[in-house]
């Protein structure tokens, strides 16, 4: 899919496509990716405002304001970190959106990890009922999950993600250039959601990601393109599939339920949402093998590719009943109880009502 | 439409259908619709919270509360007022949300006026991503207008409405019996939005309108009825057809544009909602004798009508500047210019483009 000739004017980059019809929009994947003529086409001839971070913000926003012709008032600078998901920051940006002048025709650009891609996309759904928006993920975890098919939100003191919307980008340029200056806990992070699509729906990528661990330890930039086309290319044909979680879409919560508790469990202070989610991919996968869905040998596998570069497998030891109010509290709960997303070994998972509880309370205590 | 057997079961109240495909929904009009079984059957076997203010709150919530088995920490009762439209009351419904435990299948129920069902309604959009929610309209302006068509949100202190989204009830129920405790003032405010839709589309409505303005001025539930039905009628066939506002829905805006400008250049203390579209429908019509679409005797007959139900239809002396101002910061402004909602006679609304600006500036400064 990659352009061949070196004197092509638009540079080489991979271009996906998420298909929703007219809400339809290209991912665009590849080293200088957030230097594509795509973005100033799309931004041309309207106001448009840069929401990022304090963190990425003196990296990459001045080169995206001057080819933006945005100026520093444009630019939207937040506090770093999912602490500052919530409401305020959300108001924060509303405001400048206001104070720019931004009418129904103007654009938000979300430039940053998953927080701010959730916030600015939120902010850009709810602005005069709805407004365009462009997510520029510059962290591993945002390429292969949180910029892609449209769920946008922010945290309440009661829990993560309460508020929010569906609304879909209408373009992703997706970097990967600037994973050079993400640490190496926060790529390893972004890690576990690539290993999710392989382990949900694709056992030729995760025996790819077994034969190729060297390389992606080593920030492989083919290994890293590679990775993050293959997880969008999942992301969005489930996406174009199941827009707004009726179905299929929630076999992308692999990892997450379990994933979820542990974050909650832990005040958010001790995993990283990617670390959470490794272990909660690990507990589905034991919860499968107990209920006899599964084969063990397949738990196995999963811990060892996840071993292999560097992520954990085993949950830090909390009480049972604490995990059980975090699992409870989870949104795709409803009145019939929780739904989990388990396998059938690697490739194959499924969604699953009425597990019985005393497998999860096995799985929950680690026994 | 109603039923016609004393001996009928469901008590008889008017439905109309509002058709959105699976997104349709009744409207339940009449004396007593709050007692129509609907609702208890709609929010059985879920949680529900009842969202109301201060003043609506102590004379309909208990017996809403008690028929849907609700208990006192599942009303939210906010501030009277549309200053408390803002982000922090947005965020106090959110928060009991959580804390009552509602979850994908919990429903919203809003009491009151149009600052509760757009508040009510915004938090049921944005809850998990949306969830459900019924609207219970007590004034007359929102019974014909906010309640019915999806449109929900709240200002921010640079301008009203600034931040809301698209999402549609399951329900509305019209209890008329509910204007009996609302003030005179507020009652002819909604009566500005009535004659709105007799002026957009509807000469006969008009007609009728002026044939009973007696009836309409000493209450009487049958015209209240009729009126309340022919508005919600109107508005749900634009909705119908044009549910996001790509275009005829914008019609619904006569007199809003103008009006809007005016509840802002006096800081929202003068003018209720319906008293500046009053006056804006005026500065449309005039609008429209100067540009020669239409008969300046549709002005007066719109004047007059007003004047007969107690409407203003002179805007109070402001400084032309700060109009304009606020002219240039509406919605429906877009990097083309501000779109005019006008009319070639009453009932033959239309939008309209690139006005004449000395033709604009006569009308706004009374001339």
């Amino acid at each position: 899919m990659r352009t061949q000739s070196p004197k092509a004017e638009r540079p080489e980059h991979l271009h996906l496509q998420v298909d929703l019809g007219q809400r339809s929009y290209p991912i665009v994947i590849g080293s200088g990716a957030l230097a594509d003529p795509l973005l100033a086409e799309h931004c041309a001839g309207r106001r448009c405002v840069l929401v990022s971070d304090q963190n990425v913000a003196p990296l990459y926003a001045r080169t995206l304001l001057d080819r933006l012709a945005l100026v520093d008032d444009d630019l939207i600078a937040l506090p770093a970190g999912e602490q500052h998901k919530h409401l305020g920051s959300f108001q924060a940006i509303l405001t400048r959106m206001a104070e720019r002048g931004l009418r129904r025709d103007g654009c938000v650009i979300a430039l940053g990890g998953g927080v701010i891609g959730d916030l600015a996309g939120f902010a850009a759904a709810c602005y005069m009922r709805g407004i365009d928006f462009v997510q520029c993920p510059t962290t591993l975890l945002a390429m292969v999950d949180s910029s892609v098919g449209g769920k946008t939100g922010l945290n309440l003191p009661s829990g993560k993600n309460l508020v929010g919307a569906f609304w879909q980008p209408q373009l992703v340029l997706a970097d990967v250039a600037a994973l050079s200056t993400l640490s190496a806990r926060e790529y390893r992070a972004g890690l576990a959601e690539v290993i999710k699509y392989a382990a949900i729906a694709d056992p030729d990528f995760f025996d790819w990601l077994q034969r190729n661990v060297d390389a992606i330890n080593a920030h492989d930039a083919d290994a890293i393109v590679h990775m993050v086309a293959t997880s969008c290319r999942h992301k969005a044909a489930i996406v174009a599939r199941d827009e707004r979680e009726a179905g299929e879409r929630a076999l992308l919560n692999l990892g997450h339920t379990f994933g979820h508790a542990l974050e909650a469990a832990t005040d958010y202070t001790q995993l990283l949402h990617g670390e959470a989610v490794a272990i909660g991919m690990v507990q589905a996968a034991q919860l499968s093998a107990l209920l006899g869905m599964a084969d063990a040998a397949d738990t196995q596998r999963l811990i060892d590719l996840l071993s292999a570069v560097g992520l954990p497998s085993v949950a830090p030891p909390l009480p049972l009943d604490r995990l059980r109010h975090h699992l409870a509290l989870d949104k795709k709960a409803v009145a019939g109880g929780l739904k989990f997303i388990l396998w059938r070994g690697i490739g194959k998972a499924e969604i699953v009502s009425g597990v019985d509880e005393r497998a999860l309370d096995a799985v929950l205590s680690g026994q």
